[in-house]
């Protein structure tokens, strides 16, 4: 097809679509004359990966051609994969130099974040770029005097099992190794979206539930989901 | 304290917290004389929320400001001010005017987000911004040719239902009305880098278990939280 038809079936104006050739994120057209070029299903396909990650996502246009590049190599492992895009897709945390106080919290996170790992029987290296984000996060609360949300980190961990477990079995569902590895790219980042959007409606329910003055009447249609026949609030669940 | 000794403190530069009072976010110091300010604990602690979330939260100085105003509010109640967070945390998705097609896929997103809402018992507004930015993630997965990824989606609302009661149980157990819904900013802002980590470290976990030759053998010490004995590979997850 030509460029107009391209962007047409894909929503992405014309100088837009010339302009992720130009970064290397889209193959160039094969040239069918030296001032026209034809795409095909494969251009439109990675055109609509790159609108994700962007959109969504909410990856820099240096990062996706990152993804992409990973997505594109021949001795990708999927396990490779998924390393290179929590790389990029873990969000930076503050990089100036940290003073003192700041490092004792940061330390004292990192060992919290080895221990969680110890206690969940957990395959990651110590160096692991996630195990880093979440002792920067960690520290953040406690420097903002919420320490004590750690009492629901394994919670969220159980949470977080489930989650990569769905994940994963998704992601073996899926044919080739190229189509195996772009899955995991595509549910990394947009599953983040996905569960920060159902965190959300989850807790404006439970939310109702508890400060709206209705403490369980109807409480338990919604709850297959739960392990346990603990309330709602109580604190059973950390 | 004076504002040196509140940058020492907080590790945040002088002419930074001139430029957050400026722009409202923090209250400026009592005057002890014409050019001096005295600054408090209240001071130090805010401070240390503008930069949690700024740093971890990813959020704009705009945004913050707005946060802010929803947790300074005396007219606040938890439900409204969590609606409030959901709103500004939200990653917001593409603004341009969607083509037809890209409609069709947004409008059966959002049937699917209806459907599942129903199906939890969720007690949400249709117009909750969270379930427009799940519609808007849906949408996206479709557009890349991973609409199959709704086969997880009761996944991951088991967890973020755990993941929501673990919230709530810890705001919940925070003094004041003014503590409790900074905890609820916080632990949406933060919440979400903490469980984006654990994610990667958990998906990490299963991949060295499933990719690297180790199939089971040592599979079972990290599964406490599983709701069911069905394998870590298996469709029986959603």
């Amino acid at each position: 097809m030509r460029i107009g038809e391209l962007s047409r079936r894909t929503g992405v104006p014309v100088p837009t679509i010339k302009y992720y050739v130009r970064e290397g994120l889209l193959p160039a057209g094969r040239l069918t004359s030296p001032n026209q070029a034809s795409y095909d299903d494969a251009h439109e396909r990675r055109l609509r990966l790159i609108r994700a990650l962007l959109d969504v996502g909410g990856l820099k246009v240096a990062a996706i051609a990152d993804v992409l590049a990973a997505v594109d190599d021949p001795d990708q492992s999927v396990h490779k994969v998924l390393g290179v895009a929590t790389d990029l897709i873990v969000p930076t945390y503050a990089d100036e130099e940290p003073d003192a106080e700041l490092d004792a919290e940061l330390a004292a996170a990192r060992e919290e974040v080895r221990e969680l790992i110890a206690r969940r029987g957990w395959l990651v290296d110590d160096g692991y770029p996630a195990a880093e984000a979440l002792a920067a996060a960690l520290a953040a609360l406690e420097r903002v005097g919420h320490g004590a949300f750690s009492s629901v980190l394994d919670a969220y961990a159980d949470a977080a099992e489930r989650v990569a477990r769905a994940d994963l079995a998704y992601v073996a569902g899926r044919a080739g190794l190229d189509d195996l590895v772009e899955s995991v790219v595509v549910g990394t980042v947009l599953g983040d979206a996905v569960f920060a959007s159902l965190r959300r409606l989850a807790q404006a329910d439970v939310s109702a539930r508890v400060y709206e003055g209705d403490e369980g009447d109807e409480g338990d249609e919604g709850d297959e989901g739960a392990e346990s026949g603990s309330g709602r609030t109580t604190n059973g669940e950390t």
